[in-house]
């Protein structure tokens, strides 16, 4: 073992690639982000942290409600082109054809064959970035993206994202059963 | 577009697999945790939610640190065993090879091609989950990692988690590059 600290800003593990739905000045706004979790199981409830400088964080705060969506590999240039442009600059409303779940103010990407609807719950305030804190109202997908009644990681092919590097990456291979593979370590 | 509601607690993306070390009752722990993400460039802030009921829990709060551990696939093995036994009845200080940073209280893995200590800096309340938020102190790994002076996600074979499905993932290719591909459709 040679460890070495390569300071706190490196990091390398792969994260999943998403954009956010908000309304901005009343019309649907999409931006990527990557640093989305979840964070409670019941009720389910999702956290993403975005910069407060952005669009999207006025619309999550105005609208109270805000979007999920995971898109496929297909949807590539599509999602880095929203990472790209502002908002406040520029009228994404036109990139994706927009569905509406319960909220009615979440849009939600039709092209995307994931999506979930949040309702805000709690914002955290850090230095930086706005840590939103939203309970899942709905979770959308289509049944081509499902294998026996089960959401499919393989038919939906999310992408992930690794800093500082800034490479999107597919996803591999099952590699092992969680709550399963480990058993035979309890002794 | 066919959308289906599958309900709030249907989400099939992947989360990257990581363990979270603690010291419980004086000794290095380890559980396995997926809802972890990057909140804050600057300070490099991280946040992980855990249910309460764990030893994890206990530790972090009172000593005001823990590290995450992104193990390769390598680990799965201990990994998934590190998720299937609490700390509470289990004493899984001997499962992996310690080494320590510079807060002395967050026990990191030696095997784990990644690890990052982290100050507590905040505890959101959630109804069932503790969403501790950490400042990133520092990040150890090791030149195998590396390529070019950066970590290398092939190298490190991080894997993911899946649910309810329970699936590990390896991470698959390289099929994009951020804040680029999207630049054509700036027009």
């Amino acid at each position: 073992m040679a460890k070495v600290n390569v300071g706190p800003n490196a990091f390398g593990y792969p994260m999943p690639m998403s954009l956010v739905g908000t309304m901005v000045e009343g019309r649907p706004n999409f931006m990527a982000a990557a640093w989305v979790s979840r964070v409670n199981p019941s009720p389910p409830m999702m956290a993403v942290a975005i910069g407060k400088s952005h669009a999207t964080n006025t619309g999550i705060k105005q609208q109270g409600s805000f979007s999920i969506n995971f898109p496929g590999v297909d949807l590539i240039k599509a999602t880095d082109y929203c990472g790209l442009v502002s908002g406040k600059k520029t009228d994404k409303s036109k990139v994706f054809e927009v569905y509406y779940g319960q909220l009615e103010t979440a849009p939600l990407i039709a092209a995307c064959p994931f999506g979930l609807e949040c309702r805000l719950i709690d914002t955290v305030e850090l230095p930086i970035d706005d840590l939103f804190i939203g309970e899942i109202v709905a979770a959308y997908t289509e049944e081509k993206y499902m294998t026996e009644g089960s959401l499919d990681v393989r038919l939906m092919k999310p992408f992930l994202l690794t800093m500082p590097d800034n490479r999107y990456w597919a996803v591999g291979e099952v590699v092992g059963k969680a709550w399963q593979d480990g058993r035979d370590l309890r002794g």
